[in-house]
């Protein structure tokens, strides 16, 4: 009911995990919950579109221009210019994610993906915890 | 312990959806949670104040400033220049909302409501699951 | 299962409350899910850096020019300037935090705090449900 999946990414970006996601939590119950949570402050996970390449690209795009690095007012930066913003980026969007179980499959829509998002520049490995729920 | 709740949008913006969610989850547990979960990439869910209505204006233009349409580094703009604005908002509020369950009702604030937020401009039919978890 | 924590503000700012949550859900199970419930749309939630003080400046600064006050379009200011910014940040950031339960113990990251985001400027007292979920 509660397993660990270990992410490697290299540099910044949305990386789709929805497969290994699937692959760690088989025998899921008729119903419940999956939460996924991510055990750092400079990544994050997200829910998105999973078709078109260009709706991964505008989202990358879209947080670089709303926390940029390199700003004056920036005093948190002792890991470089992407310590700080990789922080920002992070509260702004998911530290855990819920996505409901039915009929003994994660209930997501059509569209919808699960990422996790790499604010640093360099590789990382990053933790994510997958517990599951019976209602 | 599990249902659906379709609504139906018309055009962007914040639909309060406290009273569907409230009548669609009858005889809750006396303690628990209850997870909304929307099944969609350009919709999203917030919990924000229920009564001024200008609290829920404010929300939607700021949205609407933070991420703007017609930005000349948009890619995702097949279905419309609300497409990639859509993703955007959604990834900046929430796919999932989680509410505890106290005394067998929903455990909201006396000034939160739960509302759908839409960022696409045309009519929409959107889905949501609701699961009950028991503690 | 279920209890409820008071939290005092004295302005706005990131306060550190992962010690008083360990201390309000002792005997965890062994393996589950801790929610934490913020009853207002003024406050918020977040999981954050816990060693270096400048992040949770960064932090504090970033929202302050993401949502700045006195703006011309606001129209929800009868509390005053830091009445829809309050509700622009807690948008912005969460109403309910999920953690798991792991070992018996809860499984934040090395480097991971539980925060109380205040967004208004006055004294006030903040009530965060928690609420334990086994597997």
């Amino acid at each position: 009911m509660q397993t660990t999946l270990e992410i490697q990414t290299q540099g910044k970006g949305l990386y789709p995990i929805t497969r290994p996601v699937l692959d760690s939590v088989r025998n899921l119950p008729q119903a419940g919950l999956l939460n996924l949570f991510i055990c750092h402050t400079s990544a994050s996970l997200l829910i998105q579109e999973n078709a078109d390449p260009t709706a991964k690209e505008d989202l990358e795009q879209f947080f670089d221009l709303l926390a940029p690095e390199h700003q004056s007012w920036h005093r948190h930066t002792l890991e470089g210019p992407d310590d700080t913003t990789s922080h920002l980026k992070s509260a702004l969007t998911q530290t855990s994610l819920n996505i409901p179980i039915r009929q003994g499959t994660l209930a997501l829509g059509t569209w919808q993906g699960i990422y996790l998002f790499e604010h640093r520049n360099s590789d990382h490995s990053r933790t994510v915890i997958l517990t599951v729920l019976p209602t």
